[in-house]
């Protein structure tokens, strides 16, 4: 099965399903899309208007992370990759989803989706909605919660090294998927969660992670997040 | 198996599962909870602190309507039942969650969100954050996205008389679910979509949908909607 996945580099839930596909050792191209522009191709591929979208020969567009994540399992059927990132059994199943859903949804809502947006809003011209002065409160209260989430999964990897279960799944992807379009978070913060700076470490060195280029604004600094 | 759900009858996203089960004929005791009141022993139950949650016999709460959705799916199994909603084939899979997020999650953002709010702004006392005079503008948008909504469904339903496939599946009760929640919608709306006043009436017959109570604002008119 070969793929394509039309995507953006800066996208948390493009992010997501790169690390998804790159564990499974599925071969993709990647296009890249900016769903700022509403093309009207693209979004005759995905009215929702959101990223990424998966092509594979023959297939309609498969939109939105959560609904590619679980086509990628079912694809794989009986073979030994299916349950790597999604357990097999409809109990532990609960979890995993409810994790991911946690991240693609809620921190989103809250963290990578505001920061995303002010950071955008930085770079368009005043004319067309940009903003040249961010909305650091904005970022301030993302910061926040962003420590939050830290705390959250310190609690939980704590105990068992991964966010649901045992071993790796998607719900340790999507946060870190996630986490890492945050940008720098202080060190104070980290100090604070060394079970979630243990667990993001050992993420971070896997092939998959490293294969994700940085998002575009790495080195523009989170001058909110670091200065709180 | 047997379920408890806590739910709200007016919440779209609990009204979507209580079809979803009776369609699949599980028997149910459900347990109102207002969510608004963040309660402690509900936010362990589902940290989210959204609706509904169902639970089952040893099993750790299922929260969020489409994990639930997935999770009667996989506890079915092979019992014939298990393809009712969601077919087995990945590829007619898509289509069906892609529907039911947009209603779930689009529909819910635009429409149905925005309208519980107002309603229980009204209902509630003022200093508890309650306001006496509704936002109407919002109601108008709300209204006019139904609209859209509802020209959407018109131009699918026409082909094969249900959202995603040639039967009904979780698409449409999430969709019916919604709708219901909308309250009185104006005839010469419905006149516009005749394919979708078809379908909604096709549901709206069926035994699993006449066993949901009426939401509590019905006939709490919806001035708005109704006035454009």
């Amino acid at each position: 099965m070969h793929f394509e996945l039309i995507h953006h580099p800066d996208c948390p839930h493009s992010r997501f399903i790169r690390l998804a596909l790159q564990e499974y050792h599925f071969s993709v191209d990647l296009t890249v899309e900016r769903v700022w522009e509403r093309r009207k191709e693209f979004l005759i591929l995905n009215p929702a208007g959101t990223l990424p979208v998966l092509l594979a020969d023959g297939q309609p567009p498969i939109p939105d992370a959560a609904i590619i994540a679980e086509y990628l399992v079912e694809i794989l059927g009986d073979d030994i990759r299916a349950t790597r990132l999604l357990p097999r059994e409809p109990v532990e199943r609960i979890e995993v989803r409810r994790q991911m859903s946690w991240f693609n949804d809620r921190f989103f809502a809250e963290v990578t989706r505001p920061l995303t947006e002010e950071r955008y809003r930085r770079l368009m011209p005043i004319e067309a909605g940009g903003n040249a002065s961010p909305n650091y409160q904005l970022i301030r209260n993302a910061g926040e919660a962003v420590r939050s989430y830290l705390e959250y999964i310190d609690g939980i990897v704590h105990h068992d090294g991964w966010l649901a279960g045992n071993r790796i799944t998607y719900a340790d992807l999507a946060a870190a998927a996630h986490l890492s379009v945050v940008g720098d978070i202080d060190e104070a913060t980290w100090l604070e969660t060394p079970a979630a700076w243990t667990w993001y470490g050992r993420l971070r060195s896997r092939p998959s992670f490293r294969a994700l280029e940085t998002p575009s604004w790495k080195g523009f600094s989170n001058a909110g997040l670091a200065r709180q």
